[in-house]
């Protein structure tokens, strides 16, 4: 079994991520091939991943290079957690949006405020998943495409309707804000049936019960909601990722009638997000994943992580098992690979092809949703009963069509596309502050190549 | 036969719609009575509407009420052509929406900037209209339900969802206004074959061909907006109604692929409307329909009609048949009880229910198309072709939504929701404002019974 991972040397592909393909029970005797185009962080990457595996005795043989082409040679899995440009790049542009009047950048949008995510700037990460697909389709066609990097809404479904010969599956690991919930709720997760599902970054407490009984457990959560969190957001201090455990979240769910899980209050309006008092409010000390503070203890984090990265690298008597400890994390597309390589059913939350499954929507986009994995990597999606419709009509329509709006303007390189996205930014107070924002943000070198495409 | 109609008092019920009910062929040995609440301006239509059968030597037996459930007895057909507090009560609550900074008022919204039309504050108008349809289930179920008075598309979606047995057809003239454009293009009428369909308020030219060989006339739109028409908007004053000419329509078009018909263009985004600079610049001097100017000058025409009313009905020795000479006008409604009555065919441009119709949306919701009436009222509607998946996604989605948010408010009676929905509104700062706004327009005497619905 050979994987190729794309972005290998990113701060998003961590240690924790290295651990987890290596714990797999399919990874002895595999072969995973490490690709990035920074030869620096690729090197650092590969000598760690090559001892961790030592030290925990395990057989796998790693590869590396700057080519990702070669590294698809026979690859049964392609993992892309590759983020062009990284957040220099995001951050640059946030700034050239800010002196054009938009608070927090251009791509801090309504029904998408994730920070490194891009709606109209979604450029690099389009055709950077777009091209994997292609030297996919010539080097591995049959191979599974396991996308991790944002946005992965709009990635999966570009992919789908462009590459449809490659079976891209979306990761992402918000669903796990249902932990916390239940912690609050004084439910043990042992006890707890439940479901999730929406579109990434948007998704909803679908089933909640008692596993024995059956019971609806929606009664605690609205006892919670109605009693008890007003003195558990008095009394503790939300840190980064807490928002299923919002005031924002319990708003949206008194609203909207599902409870919203992990980071879904990013896919709202500006009603939780109008400056940094207002987000305070909403989700506490931090304002949240994606506020001036919240954001920059994230990149004080990603940053942290990189460091370590090459700390490591250079402390040849660190023991990286007890860095990292070797028990399963997080990641999903490790799972992923396990299940079909050992036929080992696991239930995951995945972004697959819409097909009927949410009724709701249309079938030539990617939902996300509870799948049951087995060998070869076959998924049997879950049943999901329709939303509420003012949840439909609210929320995941008005984010669905922003994914809409994105791609739209990305397969038809219209710059005037992208102006008019920005029109409707109720940041904007004049089509000229539109345009000209976008004028300067494509002017930049960095993005010549998106200039080029939108010309 | 007998017609009933609701609002036959109003401004918008003016004798040109009484002639056209007097000239259908069906109209001889038939009733009509006319109901209104307000009995000075019923009196007059009803004397006027008496007279100018007279004059045409028509036999029809009018009667007059303000009983609607007495006028309904034995009708097969009910005009709905009531506007709840008339133009007055808008003005002022646009006032009040002015005060909160809401330029132009709360109701003028995206995708809906039809200045006597109700996304938020559609409360009176659905209220009457389920009202009527509630009597007419009692008295006269079998009756068509002709919907004239705005707004169409939610009204008659609602009254489907709601009062199913009724027969809702709604009637907007707006299509009307490929006429202008087709003279502007130097084509004659009888020489095109074309097609409109879209949401009320929301047409596009779905078809637009040669008669007799069949050949696209789109091109002959492109020649038009590419070469000539930067010299009939310099040269031109664009008056009321004339949309479908402006440079708004045109830039519509080259963005969505497909004409805007009419009005269409008052159901955009704000990048039209910003302000009267703006406006004019879109619309001409007026600033088109929606805008400071065009409204005054509207409600000044609304006025005059009604100082006609009174005039005429003062000034027995008026010839009315002069005043409007009885050749068939522009109402639909008219030829819709013409055509049922008499059997002759007509195609007409008609708000029914979706069922399968625009495949693109749901089926529980109106949408306006060319429809061939015939005998009893049967209705075939014509097949169109699926729009173009950008104006879907940018115009026609957006668009329904609203529709959406504003019947589930009106449905919930949930004053949380009026403020979220104008939380969503591009001219909001805070939830604070909008909630302001929300409360001081419902805190107005004239709205004792919206503030009860939304407690």
């Amino acid at each position: 079994m050979k994987i190729a991972i794309v972005g290998a040397g990113s701060a998003a592909f961590s240690i924790a991520w290295i651990r987890d393909l290596c714990v797999m029970a399919s990874a002895p005797g595999s072969t995973f091939s490490l690709v990035d185009v920074n030869e620096d962080r690729l090197e650092a990457a590969y000598g760690l991943a090559k001892r961790y595996a030592k030290e925990l005795g395990v057989d796998i043989h790693f590869e590396k290079s700057t080519d990702r082409r070669s590294a698809f040679q026979g690859a049964q899995y392609v993992i892309n957690t590759a983020f062009p440009g990284g957040h220099d790049y995001t951050e640059k542009m946030r700034a050239i949006g800010e002196e054009h009047g938009y608070y927090r950048g251009i791509d801090s949008v309504e029904f998408n405020f994730v920070s490194d995510y891009y709606t109209i700037l979604g450029f690099k990460q389009y055709q950077l998943a777009l091209d994997i697909a292609f030297d996919m389709e010539e080097v591995c066609p049959d191979a599974f495409l396991l996308q991790v990097a944002n946005p992965i809404y709009e990635v999966t479904t570009l992919l789908k309707r462009e590459k449809s010969k490659i079976k891209t599956i979306g990761f992402c690991d918000e669903y796990i804000g249902i932990y916390p919930l239940m912690m609050a709720l004084d439910l043990s997760p042992a006890d707890v049936a439940f479901q999730v599902a929406g579109f990434n970054h948007c998704i909803w407490l679908t089933r909640f019960r008692d596993k024995n009984s059956g019971a609806d457990l929606y009664p605690v959560i609205d006892d919670w909601v109605g009693n008890k969190a007003p003195e558990f957001w008095r009394t503790t201090e939300l840190g980064l990722w807490q928002e299923t455990l919002s005031p924002a979240s319990a708003d949206m769910y008194k609203m909207y009638g599902l409870y919203p899980i992990g980071d879904t209050t990013r896919s709202f309006t500006w009603k939780y997000h109008y400056n940094l008092e207002t987000a305070k409010k909403w989700f506490g000390h931090l304002g949240g994943t994606d506020s001036e503070i919240g954001l920059e203890l994230r990149l004080q984090r990603f940053q942290a992580g990189v460091d370590k990265l090459f700390r490591l690298t250079n402390d040849p008597n660190a023991k990286l098992t007890d860095e990292v400890p070797p028990q399963k994390g997080r990641s999903e597309f490790s799972d992923f690979i396990d299940a079909s390589e050992t036929g080992e059913e696991k239930r995951l939350f995945l972004n697959i092809p819409n097909k009927g499954l949410l009724t709701q929507f249309p079938e030539d986009q990617s939902v996300e949703l509870p799948v049951i994995v087995s060998k070869g990597g076959r998924m049997n999606p879950e049943r999901v009963e329709p939303f509420p419709k003012r949840l439909v009509d609210f929320v995941l329509l008005p984010r669905m069509i922003r994914m809409e709006w994105g791609l739209e303007a990305f397969r038809t390189g219209s710059r005037e596309m992208l102006v008019e996205i920005l029109v409707r930014d109720p940041r904007t107070k004049s089509e000229k502050q539109a345009r000209d924002a976008i004028d300067a943000i494509l002017a930049i070198p960095e993005n010549s190549d998106m200039s080029k495409h939108y010309a």
